[in-house]
């Protein structure tokens, strides 16, 4: 199994960068990451000052999938999310929507151990670790890693966790994957524009599908089958998530067109992943079963 | 415990309409409810043609609760909701987000047994039952029963199930609650515009709780408490529905208002339950427990 440390950061998605790993085509690979502040308020003795705006959302990569063309898909298996023990949260005056209720920046440490994270001492909080930013580099632009899109980037979806494997388009040769941004836990919405953010290892396996490209990111759990949409705002981006299940189901599956409208209505969710990043992102889900009843056969 | 047939149905909620029934505060009553197409789908041989759109969405009541007056809050606790044996599910090119796909009016009879929904000889749905419509009469409008507002109404809303309670401002005597819509389940979103509508029973038992309005829903199951918000896009409902959770958790608890959104941030989940209604309804849950380490107490 490869590693990759994290001495190698992005904070875009582009076909621009040099690959800083080049690894085969079904190949694991255990990725380290910063959190989203670059660990820059894990000390105990630090404040704010000691952040850096040009330095928010680094991503380990990118990562050169070898055979991966334009055209592919990439499956990307979440194999294991190991945290660091230290997570750190934030609100800002500047940031969210309830920021005109927040004075002053502040920031909480919050300890990590044996599967929960101490909020206070009265409270601690079930662990359910996710990958914030994930994606591969756009055909044509430059996107920063804060923002997602149909290339991935800062999704902040809660069901891109251990076990699950996100699909994603292949625009560039090689595919160009990066990720960073860890959560701890995150609540769908990510409402003050942080979850527990942190650092940590992720391990995963990269394979390419040829020719089967869907123009979105397909995330499938032990459980669910969702397709992820971004966009300016909120309504755009579930109107966006239901074309886009839709579609997978209708091609993916046996199910007639108005089959599929009729069991989006009556069986999947529709969920707000973030709406905090300069594109909101919503994702629709479906229960695996219902889809395989239909023929749908993992890839 | 009382009993009231579903003779009585009303397509507004409003002041306006006469009581069919009183019930003495912390008593248990019993309601029949029809589907939101009034059961015209559910015979055999029924057809679109069988659809009277003066008869959509009725709601069984009003229900005048001893010594409710404005200012003070209905709990309604549904003890249970007993299912028709037959489901129907709809899709029209005038209706949903997917309506641009549909080309003709559809419908499909969907038999209930043994808590599974049959949608065909491939696919059995796991059951969950809800009530789509409950709510009470706002102070001075009149408000369709399709319409989700601060008084509840068509909130579609996964949530209102057996087990749950659902805490109302009462804005006028005797609060006037109706309901009606039950779903065998949904989706959360209904995209299309229907779950698996149905008939069915539901046993309540109506407290009042003097003199601590709340001037929006609030629902609590028996892991998760909810605030519940209606607005004309989905952009503002979940903006809503994040600063309702925020007054609950400050007023109900000794959380900060820091606190609080740093925990609406972490461990709250925005889902949008409707986008097909006049408003659009999103909800945003937190853990209960993670209140009651605060203080919360259910009243």
């Amino acid at each position: 199994m490869k590693k990759l440390n994290r001495d190698h950061v992005v904070y875009t998605m582009s076909r621009q960068h040099a690959p800083v790993l080049t690894i085969k085509d079904g190949e694991t690979v255990t990725v380290h990451t910063y959190d989203c502040f670059r660990d820059r308020l894990v000390p105990k003795d630090s404040s704010f000052d000691s952040l850096r705006f040009d330095e928010l959302n680094p991503a380990t990569g990118p990562i050169f999938v070898d055979g991966a063309e334009p055209g592919d898909t990439l499956k990307v298996e979440i194999l294991r999310i190991s945290l660091a023990d230290m997570g750190v949260t934030e609100i800002d005056p500047d940031f969210g929507c309830l920021a005109r209720l927040v004075k002053a920046p502040a920031f909480k440490r919050l300890p990590i151990e044996d599967g929960k994270i101490r909020f206070s001492s009265r409270l601690s909080l079930d662990q359910k670790p996710m990958i914030g930013v994930i994606g591969v580099a756009p055909a044509d632009r430059e996107i920063p890693t804060d923002t997602p899109d149909t290339h991935g980037g800062n999704m902040d979806c809660t069901q891109i966790k251990e076990g699950a494997s996100v699909y994603f388009p292949v625009s560039v040769r090689g595919a160009l994957l990066s990720l960073g941004d860890l959560h701890a836990c995150m609540g769908d919405g990510e409402i003050g524009g942080c979850g527990v953010e942190t650092a940590g290892e992720v391990t995963l396996k990269l394979t390419v599908i040829p020719g089967c490209q869907k123009p979105y990111p397909v995330v499938v759990t032990d459980s669910r089958v969702m397709a992820v949409a971004s966009c300016k705002t909120v309504d755009q981006a579930w109107e966006k998530a239901v074309e886009y299940l839709h579609d997978y189901m209708v091609t993916e599956t046996e199910l007639t067109s108005d089959e599929a409208i009729m069991l989006q209505s009556i069986a999947a969710d529709l969920s707000i992943c973030q709406t905090v990043n300069p594109n909101k992102t919503v994702r629709m889900s479906i229960p695996l079963r219902y889809l395989e009843a239909y023929g749908y056969r993992q890839k």
